[in-house]
């Protein structure tokens, strides 16, 4: 059976731009379009010239080599030709190969937001798509509001669709721009609509309202679209867009699709796929999402003790795929449900290659279920688990010893009357049998320690450069501060990796300090040769 | 038309704390109860007794008022009566009054990771659900893999399902484990098990391994089934679990559910779900989801100028529901209005009555955007929301007033070679013209600190002698060891009251201070007579 082609618009760059807290620099926008340009997906939707100045400049060259560079803008105003739009002229005179025009399809919005009559509106789609045509680009109409259109009024709905089509738009693609419909709905309307624009020229294009985005896209391909709009890890207005990174891997592996469908993205993209989700999240500066299907961290996590020893036996008991197919891995977590098989897989990760029967590793399970109990949590904290590990099988050597530290924070109000808060800490290090003290100020009395340890590490100095500090959360285990506090902190370098390192201690201090310390000793670790 | 029912079980404290990072004590599984009883969830299963020394304490006492208190566990094990089974003998002694067994339905697992016969699975089946029923609790049976089990050998696995049926259970819940299915295939195979077990005795329990578990339970009701599975936010193991946060708003809002079904949730439950939700999280010690479905605070955010403007015309054009019927708000920049009125409701319960058109309304709104823009949040620190407002109404007097801290801690050995951390923290206070000077050690600064502020606040001393603190919190909001951290206090007293106070600061140990100083001012403020 030969596989029918689908389509995949990728709209990160136009409708991911309206993430709350979410800014691309044109810098930015030229990276993430050669992620997508790799990916493998059809069209890079790269955002609205003429909108603003970042844009503008974007599309003053075509920056895909692959990819259809696709720029989105408004369909001509009533009441003046194509040629005096100057919205419409920026698209045409872009360095775009395909211009994405929105269309209104919705009766009450032409009415009440436009003020212009239905049929001015129909006329509006027709001239933009010709004009389009005639400056040789490739055309492509998103039918905004389609489906609460459709329900209030279904033959005007269709015959925006309709209009596009017959000016020979290359798509016409049908928005649930409120993300508040169901898959079913989606895919009778999209049949529906098929009576009037065949499913090789519609697409889909939803939001995630209702926590269905990609049910709804996946609910339009069965019922016959062949081009799907959707953005990197859902980013976009409100709750995001389709999932790209969701979808991709559903099409490419699960049925029906992987077998009537094809897409761009080859096997080899798709290994590409978690590293490429989570460079993105690099990119907004922020945490990737640990359960996100498919790439997450615990994506193939497991901590149930029974699960695991299942899943040794077979992967297929717990893991609907292969991790390794979307370059992701399995994570069989140590924690206070870990048994010994558990504890093998995951010494196999950090590099230890241990035989079941060594006595060391019952050593090992109980030091980290008798530390699990005094407040300990290894199933966030690998980098730690590692170091741990290696303390155990006696192949961690002691880089350096802290021999004492003093913090101390002081609020009073200066000279002029102002209030002021000084944090300051004193470090004394032992490296190589030489005594190394230091001292800094910080933001704060963690800051400082971290400041006053990292400052001076004698002969490993260089080795923690590019040690940075990402991330640092504090939990008060039994309430109260009299509890125990636990501290994960997480540090990553320039090649890339991030680890977690974790402190336990009723000082919050002495905790954040262990998590420092195991942090900068697990980065002299990797950087041993 | 006379609605069905359509039963809600909860798994956030089985299911969910499989969820990587999260391990619930009991006190934590205490609260998430009382919040999910007061929702109005039809079933919450809190446990496996007899796994863990915290889920056998918690299943001591019946923990909910409305909600079936329920247990989770396996069927007993082949070769062995029931009475023989301390596992089955756990749950029927234990408090719960339903039992929720996971049963075998996949052919594959039985024979290769249980190595019994088909038969004695099926007999393990029957007994366990007889154990129940003469024990006189409510017997719930998850049926585990049916989906795989399904694909491998159907008629074994509806065989599964039957027995449990015909033996009494209630529910026989249909799971997706892996979380690879498609909604399609879960209508599918509902509708044929239906030919076997009603649809009025199934279940679903579903994964988002595809970010379908919202999609897929729904296609199940659609399909027949009358009792879902999910958990609080989607936590769950891998992707996690159908987001209960999700469905609940969608089954209450949505066609054809809300015109066919009835669920336990109320209007006004419905109203507390953002808050629910958000409160969670804080439990979590996470930042919620801004982008969550409903209850995110992007969910009805607007960035884009022109969809600002249609917004205000016609909500309906950007928005899929009413943001307050969920408790949300909308967000839009110009959206003083709806801010105003939320503020009135918000001064109403902390006790303040103010005029719609007082003047100082817009300079409260001004200040609390202000402060949440450099990192406070009132949304789980109504104490600090009713200080700040009373301090912007002049109806708060200065208690006292401090004029300086001062907080060490030390790490070294003693002279015994002992390594010991020593805290120590000075506070100097006005309080009536009158300076007092404390000091105090503690196990750690913040705790000194706190010891030493409450020592001697002289004529206020007696009003504070009851306060205690329960909880205390850190969330550090930019990332690193630099960014700016949010500490959350959460205090009682004799009265049985519970607050929380906030404090932020670039400090970790202003931010502490201010929020233990918001604490003890709330204190003195509801003591004033």
């Amino acid at each position: 059976m030969t596989k029918e082609r689908l389509y995949l618009f990728d709209t990160t760059l136009r409708d991911g731009a309206q993430t709350a807290g979410v800014e691309f620099s044109v810098e930015d926008k030229i990276t993430i379009t050669k992620l997508l340009d790799n990916l493998g997906v059809d069209y890079i939707e790269g955002g609205y010239p003429g909108a603003n100045v970042v844009d503008t400049e974007f599309f003053e060259k075509d920056r895909t080599k692959n990819a259809t560079f696709t720029a989105f803008g408004m369909t001509k105003r009533a009441g003046r030709s194509v040629e005096n739009d100057p919205g419409v002229q920026g698209l045409l005179n872009s360095a775009a190969k395909a211009i994405c025009f929105v269309a209104k399809a919705w009766d009450k919005q032409i009415e009440m937001a436009m003020g212009i009559s239905q049929a001015e509106n129909i006329e509006a789609i027709q001239s933009s798509v010709e004009a389009t045509l005639s400056a040789k680009k490739e055309c492509i109409v998103d039918c905004e509001h389609f489906f609460d259109g459709y329900k209030s009024n279904p033959d005007y709905a269709i015959s925006c669709a309709k209009a596009a089509y017959d000016a020979g738009a290359r798509w016409v693609v049908l928005c649930d721009t409120n993300g508040g419909t169901m898959p079913d709905e989606i895919e009778a309307i999209v049949t529906h609509v098929q009576q009037s624009v065949p499913g090789s020229h519609l697409g889909i294009h939803v939001h995630n309202d209702t926590e269905q985005a990609v049910a709804n896209t996946l609910a339009a391909v069965r019922a016959g679209v062949r081009h799907v709009q959707g953005t990197l890890n859902g980013i976009g207005e409100r709750c995001g867009n389709a999932n790209m990174i969701s979808l991709i891997p559903t099409f490419a592996l699960k049925k029906p699709f992987c077998d009537e469908l094809e897409i761009g993205v080859g096997q080899k993209e798709l290994e590409g796929l978690t590293s490429l989700s989570r460079q993105f999240d690099e990119l907004l500066n922020r945490a990737p999402a640990r359960q996100a299907p498919y790439v997450g961290a615990s994506a193939f996590a497991t901590k149930a003790g029974i699960h695991a020893s299942a899943i040794l036996k077979d992967p297929s008991s717990y893991e609907h795929i292969d991790p390794a197919v979307v370059g992701n891995e399995r994570n069989v977590m140590v924690s206070q449900q870990a048994g010994k098989s558990n504890l093998l897989t995951v010494l196999e990760r950090v590099g230890l290659k241990i035989e079941k029967d060594d006595p060391r590793l019952d050593q090992l399970l109980r030091k980290v279920k008798e530390r699990e109990a005094r407040g300990y949590s290894y199933d966030g904290a690998d980098a730690s688990f590692a170091l741990l590990a290696r303390r155990t099988f006696g192949q961690l050597p002691q880089f350096f010893r802290v021999e004492s530290f003093r913090t101390s924070v002081e609020r009073r109000y200066n000279a002029n009357g102002d209030l002021i808060t000084m944090s300051e800490a004193i470090v004394k290090i032992e490296v190589d049998g030489e005594m190394l003290m230091s001292v800094a100020e910080g933001n704060g009395p963690v800051n400082a320690l971290d400041l006053a340890m990292r400052k001076d590490l004698g002969k490993y100095s260089d080795r923690i450069d590019d040690l940075e500090l990402v991330d640092f959360k504090v939990r008060i285990l039994n309430g109260g501060t009299g509890a125990v506090t636990r501290v994960l902190v997480e540090s990553r370098d320039n090649t890339g990796e991030r680890w977690f390192t974790v402190g336990v201690s009723p000082n919050i201090i002495d905790a954040s300090f262990e998590a420092l310390y195991e942090s900068v000793t697990y980065k002299l670790m990797k950087t041993e040769s």
